[in-house]
């Protein structure tokens, strides 16, 4: 708030919300003036959780969406720059601008996201365990999964699992049976797994909250030579990147890692996407690992590792693994199966 | 255009883009000038499928997203007043204000949702096609429940027939066993379904990009004296509310009959919601059957019709339908049982 010398703060958004209380409210307001203790502003749904478990700031009634412009004016006059999340609907920032009409409003949405990019210590075990739950759904999948059956199928089984181990899916999964595993993101339809096919699953879980992601190619048969030889690239790709992750270099470096490694194996122009993206409560965040990105890696970021190589009409490979940035190198969460085979 | 003094508007969500394209797109702008045949912009993923099937618009290649603004810019010379969607984010309404300085920005999300309240002949055909498969999806999931199985187990059930029958649930289902009916935005947990106890589903599929949503109320067993009385009531207020529906009267009269039915019978204080919403390509859509709301019924507006009573620890019925505005009374579009028991 004093570098951007903001007056005041004004949180409205769910995720943000949670970030900053650990609560999970559908309506509410935090307000940070510059100098004073912030304030927590719910309605009565919440109110009696937000006392008894916020600490950190009181909490008072709030009885209506539309209160929050009641805030505003009541709090907000003598306020010259006040920071709003740039998420938020013009409709609504529009009501913002006319409740306080001398005032600047600053988008700080990339300054809330560069605080996310570095995770707490709890915010890191959150994260373990959702990465281990991934592991776990993606095992029970397979365990389940038959030549003969779906795409369709085979993404009902991941939501069951996902509902079973954690609070549903992170997102929708991407099941690709064999050739469909070269466009990369591919919608789950009626294409059977046959046997001496490749299968394609990207599936994430979320646990207390936070977004796990994770991609494995396997085979079920006899791998053809072509896969053995695109998978091993791929492999390969992802091992040489995660072993460079360490504090105080660009993410841009990471992202060439892998890029030159498939670029000189051949398959450049077929991994057409970045590399990885940090994850959290939110299953996107920043930064990202992509081409020339200058962001410096720090301690606690969380990212995932995916490189690619799409053949169309051929097959598809992706092996994605999240890493947590530590002081001196990176802790790999995913650890499911990477022999590429069944 | 001409009522709002527009010389442009500019529609960029995915939503309202299908609306006015009928193509789902990820990315994309429709810019209409007055007076002039509109255009719409998407990148080289979807121009093949708009050059075709889209003939309503010329259709040019937008490559990234952040070239609306070049649009912006490249058209937008002389203009004086543009409208645009107030739904989209604060961040990209505040690029677009950058982008045409001299331009005054006029917000007609409620205009655009007013023309999306009164449903074409194909989208009455689409929903009568969603209404119809919740109607199956409901059925094929009573026909699996039995008591013992926990909410859970049956939200995951109607995950899998909205997968099946569409595409996928239009929200979340609410999954109430025995008492929890009283919660009315219940989360489905690991309560089980006991015999001699009611079961409240609220649920909806996609179909078509259209939403269906519906709710029942049933019994497993003998159902107590309360439970037949308090469904009645309910019933009987549904059923009075739905005959009295036409064109031409407010929303607030709609939402009135089964208020006074409910209050007069005792339980007034028990309903604290309103009577319903409309529903398309969005679960919530405007107007509401809501107290006061003095917007005039259409033919073609799609609503559903919810009273509910909710006893606290006690029980919770609601019975739910959707209904069309014909032009003399209305269509209702869902037909499942109603006799509340299995």
């Amino acid at each position: 708030m004093k570098r951007l010398k903001l007056d005041a703060l004004f949180i409205v958004t769910e995720v943000n919300r949670y970030y900053f209380t650990g609560l999970l409210t559908s309506n509410g307001v935090i307000l940070a003036e510059r100098g004073e203790e912030p304030l927590f502003f719910t309605d009565f749904r919440y109110l009696t959780a937000a006392k008894k478990e916020l600490h950190s700031m009181p909490s008072q009634l709030l009885w209506h969406p539309n209160e929050e412009l009641d805030v505003l004016v009541g709090f907000g006059s003598g306020w010259k720059r006040v920071g709003f999340e740039g998420s938020i609907s013009a409709t609504r920032y529009n009501n913002f601008r006319a409740a306080l009409p001398d005032a600047e409003w600053v988008d700080i949405q990339s300054e809330i996201a560069t605080l996310r990019s570095v995770k707490s210590v709890a915010e890191c075990n959150a994260m373990r365990c959702a990465c281990a739950a991934n592991d776990l759904m993606l095992e029970n999948v397979l365990n389940k999964v038959e030549t003969g059956m779906t795409e369709w199928e085979i993404s009902v089984l991941i939501r069951q699992e996902a509902d079973m181990l954690g609070q549903g899916e992170s997102f929708e999964a991407i099941v690709c049976a064999g050739r469909n595993g070269a466009e990369c993101h591919h919608h789950p339809d009626k294409t059977v797994l046959r046997r001496n096919k490749p299968l394609l699953i990207d599936l994430g879980v979320k646990v207390d909250h936070y977004c796990s992601d994770m991609t494995r190619t396997t085979f079920f048969g006899k791998p053809t030579e072509l896969y053995k030889k695109i998978y091993k690239i791929v492999l390969d790709a992802n091992r040489r990147a995660i072993s460079k992750i360490k504090p105080g270099i660009t993410c841009g470096s990471i992202d060439k890692v892998a890029r030159d490694y498939i670029d000189k194996a051949g398959y450049g122009r077929y991994f057409g996407h970045s590399l990885g993206h940090s994850l959290g409560l939110d299953i996107h965040e920043n930064p990202n690992f992509s081409t020339g990105n200058k962001i410096i890696l720090k301690p606690g970021m969380i990212l995932s590792v995916e490189p690619g190589i799409y053949l169309p009409g051929r097959l598809g490979v992706r092996v994605e693994d999240i890493i947590l940035v530590t002081r001196d190198g990176c802790e790999v969460l995913s650890s499911a199966d990477r022999s590429g085979v069944v």
